[in-house]
């Protein structure tokens, strides 16, 4: 076997390590006798491994217990709609996004089918690429929630300095491909998602942190698989 | 190691020779030099991974091109709302759905915060379990669809002569728990969904089988990741 160096922008390499631990235990885990793929979900094998990488992620986000960490499905691009589908709610609500380039705009294109959107700084289509200033951005009064993206893929641009917002307002994040790059402060954020795929682990996860207060914001009649107090 | 039966309702035992397969690959998927986790979605390693479990499975349902199979997420629960999302489109639309039990009561649930559901024949709560028989139920004149559960898990219900529906509405089923346990003729249907962890392989995987006609009826403003035509 060589390995070969995998610089793909979508599903990442994975620490030969980590591949080789899952491979030694695939047709039995831990004296199981079966294989992780086959236990039950409500089991106290996967338990266990469940509870451990949430543990995990809160502790290197340095975040307490008035977060949840999500392991979903769907992709950053479920979230597109996740996120103004539970936050969104409301007579007069509005949502304010900076577009920033290609993630942002799709993210922007989905709320807006949603709710109401403000954009509040854009420079998604200038060359050279860039994130808006912070001097730049004209928060709408009220506003339910910020959207930026921390980093865009394609064209390269990154926030290098997180924006504030006002207590009313909560900030979110797409931090798809840049989450755990570098050290910032998470409790600035009320909720931050991110495709595993690229930073934190195998493709097919989706990775939510929510401030757990905002998942009470989400319409009764929400789809039940879509409303994040489901999870 | 020694392997144990498992008889779990949920996850299922997988055959120990793919298990092995998977195994033997797991650092080195077919000399790519990487794992298959760790592979581009739009490589020609994971492409053809992809097409032939798809060719396979329309072959085992004896299905031909005028049918798409997609691998989707979020499980048979969240096809209880994609169903109506993208079926039960358009003024005065309605779905007919037979209640048989707790699945069955659950899409019905989803499918009611969608649009107009009938309840068109119900036994989901009768001692001892069974499924309607064909001559209770009481089928709405151009309902779009007719949505049924194949089998009910939990209480042990089986449709064992499957309806007929009339020309104007299309025959849906959530077949999770007994899919491709017994030959029947999938062609009478528009669209089969299936969690994957029962009867067809490893948990994370919703296998929707769906008519392509079927994917043109959806509202242009449904969010893109809950469309069958983007997948």
């Amino acid at each position: 076997m060589s390995r070969i160096h995998n610089f793909n922008a979508g599903p990442a390499a994975l620490p030969l390590e980590v591949i080789e631990t899952a491979q030694r235990e695939l047709t039995d885990f831990q004296g199981t006798g079966m294989s992780i793929m086959e236990a039950s979900h409500r089991g106290k094998a996967y338990d266990a491994i469940h509870s451990e990488a949430i543990s995990l992620y809160k502790e290197l986000l340095g975040v307490g217990d008035d977060y949840a960490v999500l392991l979903l499905q769907g992709g950053a691009s479920q979230q597109f709609s996740m996120v103004p589908m539970n936050l969104l709610a409301g007579e007069g609500a509005v949502a304010d996004y900076t577009d920033s380039g290609s993630w942002a705009s799709k993210a922007i294109k989905e709320a807006r089918k949603v709710g109401k959107v403000n954009v509040v700084a854009d420079c998604g289509k200038e060359t050279p690429t860039r994130v808006p200033r912070l001097d730049e951005l004209k928060l709408t009064p009220g506003a339910k929630y910020l959207h930026i993206t921390s980093n865009e893929t394609i064209s390269g641009a990154q926030w290098k300095v997180l924006p504030d917002v006002p207590k009313e307002t909560t900030l979110v994040a797409d931090m798809s491909s840049d989450i755990l790059s570098r050290p910032f402060d998470a409790t600035k954020f009320g909720l931050i998602y991110a495709g595993a795929q690229k930073n934190l682990g195998p493709s097919g996860l989706t990775v939510v942190l929510i401030r757990k207060d905002l998942t009470a914001a989400a319409p009764a009649n929400l789809p039940t698989m879509l409303k994040y107090s489901t999870h």
